[in-house]
Parts: C-alpha cells; structure tokens; sequence
C-alpha cells in the first residue's frame, strides 16, 4: 500500500493485514505508558474541509502514540480558504516536510486527487458520500472481535474471516460514505451487507455494490448478526427526502422494538456521533433491550487501525508484509 | 481525589496537598528544560464550549511539561456542535483513549454531569457562575507566597495557613465563577473572604456562602490584605445592570487612589483578561501606586497548580498522599 | 540577536549567520528521524491574529523538530478577543511559561510593540505591511543555494554572497510584507532588487528602499536572474485599483512569454499561496516554459530558517555566534 483511499481498491489480504497489525498495535492503547517509538521524527498533517472531532483526534492519538509530530490543519479557519487550489496545497504540505496526509474533504474524490498530487502517503479520512476507509475497517475489526472471528478466532474460521455473518445498515445510506465502505471491507472479508432505509435515502448506484437493498426494515433486521445505525445527515440532507423527524425515528429507528426482529444476540454500532431519538433509541444506544452494544468498542478500535495505517504506510520496514506483523508484535510486546 | 470539580467539595487537606505539590512542581517552570517524564504516555483533552486562550494554553503545557499527550477540543468549531449530547461525547473521548478530560462549558453544573458519564478523572476548567477550581487553587497559592504562608512557611503558621487574612473580590461577582471558587478555597485555609460591588452584580444567593457582602467600596478595602478586581464580564451581562463603563470604573475600579483604603502593602490580583481603565486602573495594572501586584504571577502559578492536579489525578502512585509529596520532591529536584 | 523583527535592523552578518545555521540544520529534514533534542523542555508560543496555515505550521513544525513545545493561539477564536491589550496578552503567555513568542498580526510594527513588552524573543512572523523576515530569509537562503552561492558556495563568491545578481519582484508590492522583506535581506546580500508592477500597486515609500521600481513589465525583467511573482492580496486589496483580473494576469502575469525577457535560466519564486493563472500562469507554477521553478525549495527552506531562528534565539549556548555554528554542525552531524 502506498495510499489508503478506499476499501473498494484494497485486496481482502491487505484488510486483513491492517486489521491484524492493529489488533497487535491495540495492546499499547492498554498500557499506562501509551507511547512507542516507531515514527519518532515523523511528521503526519491532518488536512480537513471538514469539521471533525472524533476522526480527527483519532488520527492525532494515533500518531503521538507512535511518538510521530501531529499538526492539524483545519481549513475553515486557514488561509487554505485564500483559494489555493488543492494541487498546490498538497506540494506544499510535501515540502513543509510532512510525511504522510490525512484528508477529509467534502468532495467525492478529493482524497483520490490529493495522492495523485503528493509523492508521500495520503489516507483518506472521508471524502464526499464516496468512502471512509479507515471507518469501514475498525467496523470491520469490531465485528470481527465481537463474533470470536478475530486477530485470536475462537470461531473455527481463520482470522478476519466473516463468511455466513449478515450485517444490516439502516438508515441515510444516500449521504454515507461510512455505509459505502463497508460494504467494500465487509463484503471482501466474506459477510453479507444488507442496506435497509427509506427509498429517498438510497443512493442511485446501490445497484452496482455487493449489496442488498431492501425499504423494509422488518425484512432488513431479519436474522441479521450485526446492526449498524447511522447517523441522520441532516445538515447535509436537501429538504424533502423525509416527513419529519418523528416519522423518521417511528419508521427507522433501531429500538429494542425493531431489534427484535435480528438475532437474539444481535451486536448494534454506530459510527457516532449519535442522534439519540432518532436512528437510534437511547435505550439501545445504552446497551440496553438488544444483544450488546460496540459503539464504544469502535472508538477504541478507531486509534488502533489508524495506528496500524499509519505504521503500515509510514514505517520504511513495514514494507515486507509477513515480516512486519511479526517484527511489530515483539516491539508492542 | 478522582476528579477535581469544584473547591466548595474538597476538605481543607486536599487543597493543601494540591498546593503543597504545585509548589514542588513549580521549580520545573524555572528550569531549562522544562519536562519531567512523570506522565508520558498519557493523554488529556481538553474540551472546552467556550472560547479561552489562557486557561486552555495554561492546561496544555501542564500536561506537556508533564510529558502527557494534550489534544484540544473547541467545540464551536468541532463536529460536537452536531448535537451530540454531552454524555456521548464523553464517553467517545473516553473511548478514545483520553486519560483526563478538562472541560469549560457555559452552564453550571456541566462538569458534574461530564464525571458521572466519565470513568476518568474529570477537571472543571470553568461551568457557567458555578466554579473555576484551578483559578481558586492558583489564587490561594499565590496569596500564601506572598504572605510568607507557602509551602516554607515563614510566618510562623503551618504551609498554606491563611488565617487572619482578608481578601477582597471587588467587582462583576454574580457572573464570576472565580469569585465562588475563590470564597470556598480561601475561606477553607482560614483567610476571610469580602464581596464588594454594586447591588446589580451580587448574586442572590451570596447570603448562604461564606462571605461578606458590601456594595460600599471603601468598607469593603478597608484593612484588606488581598483585593482581587474581576473582570467586568460585559460579554455575558444582560444590559440595564450599570449605568455606563465609565461610571463604573469611577464607582468601583481599583486604582491607586480607592487602595488607600485598604493595607498599605496591599496585594492586588485580577484573574485576567483584564479591562485596563475599566475594573482596574493600568496604573495598578502594572504595579504603580499600590502594595505589590501578583497578575503574571497569578499566570505562572495556574501552570504548577494545573500539572498538580494532572498529577495527583492521574499518576497511579499518587494515590497514597503522605508518600506522594515526598515522591514528588525527589523526581524533581 | 535578542528578537528578529525585521530585516532592515539585521547586519549582514547576522543574516549570514541564519543562513549558515540554516543550510546545517537542513539536513535534519532529509533524515528519517527528523527530531534532535536541542530545545527539548523549551515552549514556542505562535499567535496568529491573521488567519495562516503555511507559516503557523511551519513554524509548528521547526519548533517540533528542535523537540520544543509548541502552542498555537489562533486570535480570532480565542479570548484575547475579549479585548485584552497587547501587552497584557504578552505578559500573560510569557508568564505562562513560553520562551518565544512567534507574532502575526495585521498592524505594521505590532511585532515591534510585542518585543518592547517581552522579555523573551519575539519572532515577527508578519507584521501589517510591514515585513516578513523568515519570508525573507528562506528566499535569500533559496537564491544562494539556486546560484551556487549558499554554504559550500561554487561560484567563486564567499558564502552567500549575492552580488551581481539581480532579483525582480512582480506584482502587488503596496500590500507586500514580503517584498519589503525581501528587498533588505536581498540587497545586504549584496544583490540588486527591481520592483515592478502597475502603479497602483507600488508603495508611495519605494523611493526610500533600496530598489529600483519600474511600471514596465519588459523593463524589470529584463536580464532578471532570478523573478519572484507576488500574490495578488485581493482579499486585502481596496477596490478600484485594478480593471479586472484578466487584465491584471494579461499585462502583469509571469507567463512563458513574459519570462522570455528575463535570462534564459531564470529562477522563479513564490510566497504562495498562489493564484495560478493570475499573477503566475499553470505553466511556469508547475516548471513548464522557464528555467526553473523554486517554489517547493521556499516551503522547505522555511522550516530549515525557522528552525534556525528559533536555535539562534532560544538556545543559550548560541549567543557565541562563531562556535555555535560550529557546534550546531557537530551535533546535527
């Protein structure tokens, strides 16, 4: 890997070797000194068109707890907002010695044009209603934790294998880059992805991913392993797509009510932050009326594959793939 | 101590040993290099729902001189303002590994509200009218400096004895959480505490705290020790409470000619960002005409009061007080 | 040197001596491990009062890479808002422990004001229209190195020495800090510096400079060695003082075309941000249709200058100019 701008793009080996790596990175974010040396001396910029808390700070732990220098660009407020074009602010942020890019952008694509631009790594940290990568894989690592298909699979399958699991996204699929890849990580990790939400929140192309779509949310739970809420945009939504905001959370919501129809144990996520009364029930989203909940399971989860990305990406030794994930358990050990 | 959230909360030895430690800590601010290693691998944030320069600077090199990572949150600017609630943003920084969180927020109470959804050790960085800890805490410590009651006593009273003291808050105190937190530490180590300011700006409930109320400037300097002017909080005053800036700086401001009436050696303070001309004359401002000014030093205490608390909250030996302070003196002298 | 406000007070020496301690620390930005521990426990306070992302985080970085401190206060969003003067707001972050204070701000001879109230080193990071000075210094340090005469010089001339070079600046010089910068640390270099723009756009004060200014695009580029296209500041320019952008790129532009009345290997520069296709055309910003283009070396540069300044500055072994750059080249060997 040189980039990492979709989950589309990646072969399932290179999911799985990031998930392994930040399931072994993990066990530093339990220590009382949450600290290594890897990228001492190196330099990761965040680039973000848009306003962030927990994708940003995630980023930013991630690379202080590898001892890399964080610097964040927030563009609202910069002189980026001068007009500079993309292009130039990318050869500059190369030239101010950055070693590696983290972008969000509220564009389709940008993060694609942006390493087109660098010579460095770019990871893509949100871009448009296209992808989330790094969203997609700490989902994927969460569920795989949660259902014995982990790093250590108690389940009888091999790591990171999660064929004959179904995880259900429900909701505002038309403006989630989040539910896009997942569909790309999950589907090559062997799951089935089911998206569930009304026909007016359903992005025209749906047709063309490895996925089913159904407006019944009833058919959409059923026997579903994984439940995945997301987020009502509805800052970014056009008005008219839906009723209200009641009629929303009547319809779609993810209550103790609606679970019933999924498995009994059934593991709810969400990829925050949460609007609760709406996409999700605040009973649920406490963990309570459902099998289990790993919203903040996939927070926690969020440092560790942002530390591996990086790492995988940044470490000039990281290059040889078997080697690696060796090599780095004895260091994190 | 599990989370630092108001001085009207702690017992008389708890602010001692918080001063006893800032005074220790305090000599790493005079060094060259100005880093002990005692947090690293830890990680504070800071999240704060109004704007602040000092406090919020004042924080972060603690947790840096310290060693601790420090990531800050402003909310106005951060995908917080999405509406998420201020339990799911604590538990999602929690999540995120954060091992401290120091919040501001405009409404009182909102620092108790974020301990009881965090786990981890909470510090109120300012709620609403209700407290401002840290500032208390500085305040005290910079009293007993000056009156020769710190930690090497010289007057012949124990370490952060302040009996027999009088300290007098002039000014804006129905919106200042500085003049409520300083009543509770100040009053706890014996000082006697004066409000004094026009009848519009006394809080109504000032007659069930430790204090003395006055809206007579000159009986309320009168034989004071210590005059603290607050800032005129002009930002936050609903307007019809003064008649104009002018005739308050006239009726209320400290200046060289009102301080006649208190001790001649008089201390003045003032918590900052201060109105030259306004609650305070620059000629006091900046040491004319009165005792002694403790204004920059009042700053660099808030430094060493603030790693203390990092400290005593978050080092896991620190549990154990009597061997705390003496610990403390020898990693770093 | 006790502050670096600008580059009219330095002494040709003193440039020199930046330069020199610049090219040395230079190296540090091509290893992997870009971080020595020179300003380790030492505090770098940036505040900004005019939006910035290039020379902030330059700045970030150089202080990071000395293993500094570093704080950012951004004015517009932070409590210095409120209202506090200058020189409160000095005496604050230098009792908060900082130990330079990098100042921008949109006042010419703010930075001025801010060393007369520190203590400590103040770094004028752009000052009104005033100057720029590490602007200056990276685009001295540039030049050198583009014309075999920086450190290890070739061309037969001492260490930057810069004679008989002739620079052209082109474009808005009445609203350039930069260009004003440029022309003193330019000419003490010992090179010859032409302004050229529309007539509108020149400062009713170039006739005390050092700079020969001409309103004839052909004239001032002629036998030009090295042509530094300036930003158009539209967002800081009065209206009514131009007839349109396409006007302006048309006769004023630095295009393939108007370069061929510089010298055949003629070196062009920028600040950046830039407007491509107004005062540079895509060509020449991207290399094409010129000699060479240095816009890339000037981002680096700055780091490596500000590196060098803050060394200079905050070190206390680097008051002994001759041996400092001695035992900076020994320990960044």
């Amino acid at each position: 890997m040189t980039d990492l701008l979709s989950l589309r793009e990646l072969e399932p080996d290179d999911i799985r070797l990031v998930l392994t790596t930040a399931s072994n990175l993990r066990d530093i974010l339990d220590r009382s000194v949450k600290k290594v040396p890897t990228l001492r001396g190196r330099t990761v910029i965040t680039l973000f068109y848009e306003a962030s808390t927990r994708t940003r700070t995630s980023f930013e732990l991630a690379a202080k707890y590898l001892s890399a220098d964080a610097v964040n660009i927030a563009v609202a407020q910069s002189s980026v907002s001068k007009g500079e074009c993309l292009k130039d602010t990318l050869r500059t942020l190369q030239s101010v010695t950055a070693d590696c890019i983290v972008i969000r952008h509220s564009s389709s694509g940008a993060a694609h044009l942006a390493a087109q631009f660098a010579d460095i790594p770019v990871i893509n940290a949100g871009d448009g209603r296209h992808e989330h990568p790094t969203q997609g894989l700490l989902d994927a690592l969460t569920i795989a934790d949660a259902m014995g298909r982990g790093l250590r699979a108690e389940s009888g399958t091999g790591a990171f294998d999660l064929s004959g699991l179904t995880v259900t996204i429900v909701g505002d699929l038309a403006h989630s880059r989040v539910a896009r890849s997942n569909v790309w990580g999950l589907t090559k990790l062997g799951a089935s992805v089911r998206w569930c939400g009304p026909a007016t929140l359903i992005p025209s192309d749906a047709e063309a991913l490895p996925v089913t779509v159904t407006t019944d949310l009833r058919e959409g739970l059923s026997g579903a392993d994984v439940v995945m809420a997301l987020r009502l945009q509805t800052e970014r939504m056009e008005k008219g797509l839906l009723p209200s905001m009641r009629e929303y959370s009547r319809l779609w919501g993810v209550t103790p009510q609606t679970l019933q129809w999924a498995k009994p144990d059934v593991l709810v996520m969400h990829p925050g932050p949460m609007n609760r009364g709406v996409e999700i029930s605040a009973d649920v989203a406490d963990g309570r009326g459902c099998g289990s909940v790993a919203i903040e399971r996939q927070v926690k989860n969020g440092v560790a594959v942002r530390m591996a990305c990086l790492y995988l990406l940044m470490d000039p030794l990281s290059g040889n793939r078997p080697e690696t994930v060796g090599a780095l358990r004895e260091e994190t050990t």
